[in-house]
């Protein structure tokens, strides 16, 4: 059995690909074409209605949303987070979800701020985002003090996914201000990604995607060896 | 052992209720009194340092965020959703994230909107949340043709969810628009809506919480024995 990641350079895929390669698992990467918006196809849509990227093909469907994702990994092959029984399975879900269902989508609305609000209440939207964003990030600071998100002497997904959170307000969106999030100021956050960066599945991301060898700790625009991150 | 189940009347807390009272598992409801704003005491911190209700304490601390709860009880005890090794699992954890981080953080966005934005925009972004909201509910809508969320014979804590998402358009916020979305216009959740709606659970919820005899297929506003919903 081997698992199809659907993927963009760049994208939520990502994290995924290192949860894959820190656990070993056998897959195979496909390109989603995001120049072509072939998210938007209905091939596509017939995987994931939402239209939206990563998907990963399982023997039992295709599956969609990064946290669903991650967590299915986790339970169905351990050594990416505390199982079902662990006494910090509470933590873990409620970090997992907290991501996901807030920092994650505070991201997607500065990036795609035009899909939420009409073009003229754009600017407004990023400046709002923006504060909840640099909140969010407090908390988590605090959460990561011990290290990993969850402590302990080993990564979780929690790990891989508040990494790649902390790379994007750097790059993206291009065009507009940057400078209101420094990794620097979060020591905390800044250690954790460190050290994901130093894992050997961040390598194998690096040269899957076109990252750079500091995708973590100084976020580069990616140069993929196809497709494209926007 | 017994849970305690922090909650406001009307809140996401009674997604939780529903999945405690379902189970029949053993807990305590102790009030958070949103008129004071005690979500956003210090003590309340303490157990979420969002200041978001629901917080469920469990013997290994206290538990966040809506959709960590009520996987943390699924796998727990059974009986509300596919387990870590059934067949569905993918599929339960999809919609569980599609719920958490596109429904109802879309719902926050129209019913705390001075929340995310400047004053002045706020209109404009409670007429982009709703267009988005109708989108998600559509798409809610094909995938509920089976019955229960995940089809089968028996509900699961998605079931409890999708009820309670679709209440809240129908009464929030009292002072703005909300003919935009009906029940009617959407037969499968409609009746997903009343076969939640038949469950005893539902009736304890009823009782508790003061939400009528039809919370989800006539949503009325609450008149809580004790407490606030706004």
């Amino acid at each position: 059995m081997t698992y199809v990641l659907h993927y963009a350079p760049d994208n939520a895929s990502l994290i995924v690909r290192l949860a894959l390669e820190h656990r070993g698992l056998p897959y195979r990467a496909a390109l989603v074409d995001r120049r072509a918006k072939a998210q938007e196809s209905a091939d596509f849509r017939a995987l994931n209605p939402n239209g939206l990227i990563p998907v990963l093909e399982t023997p039992e469907g295709p599956l969609f949303e990064t946290g669903a994702i991650l967590l299915y990994l986790a339970d169905r092959h351990g050594g990416l987070g505390p199982g079902p029984d662990d006494p910090a399975r509470g933590d873990f879900l409620k970090w997992l979800f907290f991501l996901s269902n807030t920092i994650h989508p505070a991201l997607r609305r500065l990036f795609y701020s035009e899909k939420y609000i009409a073009p003229a209440h754009v600017d407004a939207l990023r400046a709002g985002t923006r504060n909840d964003l640099a909140q969010h990030y407090a908390t988590l600071e605090i959460q990561a003090v011990g290290g990993w998100l969850l402590g302990g002497t080993a990564p979780t997904v929690l790990d891989f996914y508040t990494a790649a959170l902390l790379r994007w307000p750097v790059l993206y969106p291009a065009d507009q201000p940057r400078d209101w999030f420094t990794l620097a100021a979060s020591p905390a956050l800044a250690r954790l990604s460190a050290a994901v960066e130093a894992l050997p599945a961040t390598h194998a991301l690096q040269c899957a995607e076109g990252l750079g060898d500091t995708p973590f700790t100084a976020p580069r625009y990616p140069q993929p060896p196809e497709g494209s991150a926007t």
